[in-house]
């Protein structure tokens, strides 16, 4: 258990004589105390660390790279703040992201928009605010940004989302780049050459990039490299046809992470150096400029990063069926085990030392069968206050979370050296009432 | 199309001869327009017609019979606060529900407070608030309610969460009752009878009745009788051991609805005959009162009475695969097709008279492969701006509403004799902003 949690940890992790986990030097028993359960806890540390393995492998490789932190993996001014602290740019996916960029601060320069339906109003609010870059996803938004564009007296400065036909191995759920995929111009049949061509031909529009992405939680390079491959060669052919001058060039995010002892994604370092000398290489071949290097990591960034505690509640044991241990969240703060058939390690935080005892199932407290989190997990055995720490939990928990049950969502704290500080106060019954308005 | 949508729809709705949908009255064009999409919109009719169905077939066939409005489904105070109106009791799972109730005014008598993992807290709120019944699901719950109960210097009402083996053919997420399952104090093995000897021993409890809940989204009655049947063979048993009066008696909720042409469930007055005539007969036989029938209607009260309304935004064909339609809404606002399979019946709100042209899969606007919400329907050719309608959305919808992509939660009104009220107002940037503190 110990040996798997080494690996899923953040990077500051550690663990007293006492058997008691502390993230960022802060003993979970003490969060737990100060902040109440369910929390999550940010180590900073392994932010940054992540963030700079991303920025250190590029540069180290290529003169023009910027890693964009993407977002909707958990947007939060504070983790925002450090990604440009750390020289990332921001990957956004709507006003509601590019508000906690704002809100942090955030280079708007470095800002860019994806997403397959950007709304107008969402469009106009991203070009006034400066964002960066939008990266154009369908034909009906090269004509919707051309005019409000037009209509702001803007130039926006856009990527086009090619659809390469490459397909990384991953959960059917986030799998994209497929043809069959609501996102971005399908390349194996016209439609990235179509929307080029319109794209050059929009007076407000001046089109400087191509823009990939094959899914989410991938292990191998090579489909990058693939990937690559087929926008560089797309690339040419657009320069030759409409006088393309592609400056700026990515591969999308997708890297995976490790949730349980099972997954054994290759490290950041390798994603990153080959996918700056396959760029570095093609460019070389082609005589051409080096583009900017665009990479949009988020779960590999943040997943690590972000450990969830849950106190222990009520237990049941049906004789040889099943005991299970409901704890205080569940699937409304982490939808991704009903979702995806998520897995990951679980750890009781006050009691790292104990060994296993028996195999438990860890429910929630929502009001649903579908309600479990952790299926026949080896755990010793629990008891109500015992505090069940889940690594991993960085990554589109809290992102996709719900107020099921009516139910407040978590504390967030984020802790370094010893010191946690509340990022995100817990809800009130109040806010969730409130827009509700009065009766 | 018109016929499904006519047993879909909720009872108010209405079709303009220029093809508007109209629901309560208000056209879907024009509540687009006041309130902007996506739009969540309830009827008031439907609510109140849903609710005296229950309430009038169980009061025509048993005296003393109390239907419960299951709040999970959508708990919002003008929702509530109709079920207390038409005389119903309330269901309810969390703090938050119940002080939705008690922002109704909802009497707090009639409430019974569920849940397989009720924090320390939330029973202390209960007590205090005076919540009514409290329907135990575990042993730890039986020491913990009655050490709080203690501490108060009350007596709580209790029923016991039964789980009687009995097993409703559903989808397996919201499957209940059956032998594994994380709810109730399993009959067949002796765990339903411990409980019994456990609550009667409690000095702070007063033991008044039996609740069973077998699942979700129920088309057959047959399930209903067997565990009625099971629980009243037991409270037989445990009247002869350990001298129960039981003097409420409740086999839960989980009436389906339907979703799509489909489903064909029967109506709302056989189940609540069926059950209504079952306890007669089976008491009658046992020579005993009456017990007040408790019945817990969640999604068969509200589902019917809300509509989705979503604007069409991006299109996208991929020839001879697949033609993507994106809405201005998704899996944020409705996860049930992704996490269920879910089907529903999609209607265009403004043009309900034109006739499907084209197999379409309408996808949501977060970024996400998993967003799609209706694969291959037959649908005219759809335009933004379009008005897609959504039928049957009125239960677990909103209440697993996430803000995925940082994108505010839609506003919601009732929607009654050609008048619109704005019951839930839209989210705003800020309000998704300000638990982040300042950084």
């Amino acid at each position: 258990m110990i040996e798997v949690a080494d690996r899923v940890l953040p990077v500051s992790a550690d663990v007293s004589d006492s058997g008691v986990l502390a993230i960022g030097g802060m003993p979970v028993t003490e969060l737990a105390k100060e902040f109440g359960t369910p929390l999550y806890i940010y180590d900073e540390a392994t932010l940054r660390a992540n963030m700079r393995r991303y920025v250190n492998a590029l540069s180290a490789n290529y003169p023009d790279a910027l890693p964009l932190y993407a977002s909707k993996a958990y947007s939060d001014p504070h983790v925002v703040k450090i990604a440009a602290e750390e020289g990332m740019g921001l990957d956004v996916v709507s006003a509601g992201e590019i508000a906690v960029g704002v809100a942090a601060g955030f280079p708007l320069d470095r800002m860019y928009f994806h997403g397959n339906n950007k709304l107008p109003e969402e469009l106009a609010y991203a070009l006034e605010a400066g964002v960066g870059r939008i990266v154009v996803d369908n034909f009906n938004e090269i004509d919707l940004l051309n005019t409000i564009a037009g209509q702001a007296g803007k130039r926006a400065q856009i990527l086009l989302r090619i659809g390469p036909g490459v397909e990384a191995h991953t959960h059917d759920y986030i799998k994209t780049g497929a043809l069959d995929s609501k996102f971005g111009f399908a390349l194996p049949i016209g439609q990235a050459e179509e929307a080029v061509a319109r794209a050059q031909a929009a007076p407000h529009l001046d089109l400087i990039g191509l823009h990939a992405h094959i899914g989410s939680q991938i292990f191998d390079i090579e489909p990058y490299v693939d990937t690559l491959d087929l926008l560089i060669q797309f690339a040419q052919d657009m320069t030759d046809k409409y006088g393309l001058q592609m400056t700026e060039l990515s591969p999308g995010g997708g890297w995976g992470i490790r949730y349980t002892g099972a997954d054994d994604p290759p490290p950041i370092e390798d994603l990153a150096e080959t996918v700056a000398v396959t760029v570095k290489d093609r460019m070389a071949a082609l005589g051409w400029d080096l583009p900017r290097l665009v990479v949009e990591p988020g779960r590999s960034i943040v997943g690590q990063a972000g450990v969830g505690l849950y106190a222990v509640g009520s237990s049941k044991t049906i004789p040889d069926v099943r005991k299970y241990v409901a704890v205080d969240g569940g699937m409304a703060d982490n939808i991704r085990p009903a979702l995806y058939d998520a897995l990951y390690t679980v750890l009781v935080g006050n009691r790292m030392h104990d060994p296993a005892e028996e195999t438990v199932t860890i429910a929630g407290r929502y009001c649903e069968s579908g309600d479990v989190l952790f299926k026949d997990i080896a755990m010793p055995v629990l008891n109500p206050g015992d505090l069940i720490a889940v690594p991993s939990s960085g990554a589109y928990c809290l992102a996709m979370s719900s107020n099921y049950n009516l139910v407040p969502r978590p504390a967030v704290v984020l802790v370094n050296d010893g010191d946690a500080r509340l990022i995100r106060r817990r809800e009130t019954l109040d806010d969730l009432i409130q827009p509700h308005l009065d009766v």
